[in-house]
């Protein structure tokens, strides 16, 4: 194990801490940081809690997962740059392509966002749009989320 | 009372059951219906399970009791034109015009859809658009929802 993964690591703890003493409805939802490699962050929840009238996942349950990864992935990166500062999503919107009826895996890339980070770091604000996608067991995917997140320097 | 306002409040009671037994989320938002006239839908939930780290209404909470007050107002609509039938979310899409400090309230209208009911009835297939707004308190409104419901007749 690297230095750099056990940093990794230790941001994911801290994250998963924040989401469930603050944010309850992430500890409703049983939400957990799967992975993360400093690029890619992969969460998951179980279905049980988040099943709806047809025995799937709820739609409300799949947005809110995929648009708390997005803000986690945001939190991780500022931490990975040694920035404070508050994350706000602007916008949201989400696309359901198939049901979901098993436990929940959602993926987020961070991508090529240098040019936002250096625009925030100089200005103290910057507009991150961020994409997620529901991965499911067979390989496929169950539909994409984006986000638009609003960042601000803490000074 | 009317025969007619008995009818909806009854509707509203079994709904909101449907809701708290069968998707566990709504229970855990406290979500509950607050008044509906057959045309607007109006749910409230307290903020303090809905909360986020800034102590303002978690976005994913926002987004999961507008989606849901879409989907509820939908199962209203199609009890009153008697008839049974599944509805599925397609797509959403949410901004968040200012933070909600205080607990939240959502309004949803039914609007003129006379048409695609029709259409719903006669093809068995149907997809409304759906708009849902939070209300402040002062009056504002805080953002808004849209989302598609795509309606198939159970036969």
């Amino acid at each position: 194990m690297t230095d750099t993964h056990a940093d990794t690591q230790l941001l994911c703890q801290r994250l998963q801490a924040i989401w469930h003493e603050q944010i309850p409805l992430s500890s409703a939802m049983q939400m957990q940081i799967a992975d993360f490699d400093g690029e890619v962050l992969t969460t998951c929840a179980s279905l049980a809690p988040n099943v709806n009238v047809h025995g799937t996942a709820f739609a409300g349950s799949l947005y809110a997962i995929q648009a708390l990864t997005g803000w986690g992935m945001m939190h991780l990166q500022l931490k990975l740059n040694v920035l404070d500062a508050s994350i706000v999503i602007a916008s949201g919107q989400i696309n359901y392509a198939q049901p979901v009826a098993e436990d929940i895996f959602v993926r987020c890339s961070f991508g090529q966002q240098h040019d936002e980070m250096t625009k925030l770091k100089t200005s103290g604000k910057g507009r991150f749009p961020l994409v997620c996608e529901v991965l499911l067991a067979d390989g496929s995917r169950a539909g994409e989320f984006s986000g638009v997140y609003a960042v601000r320097l803490n000074r």
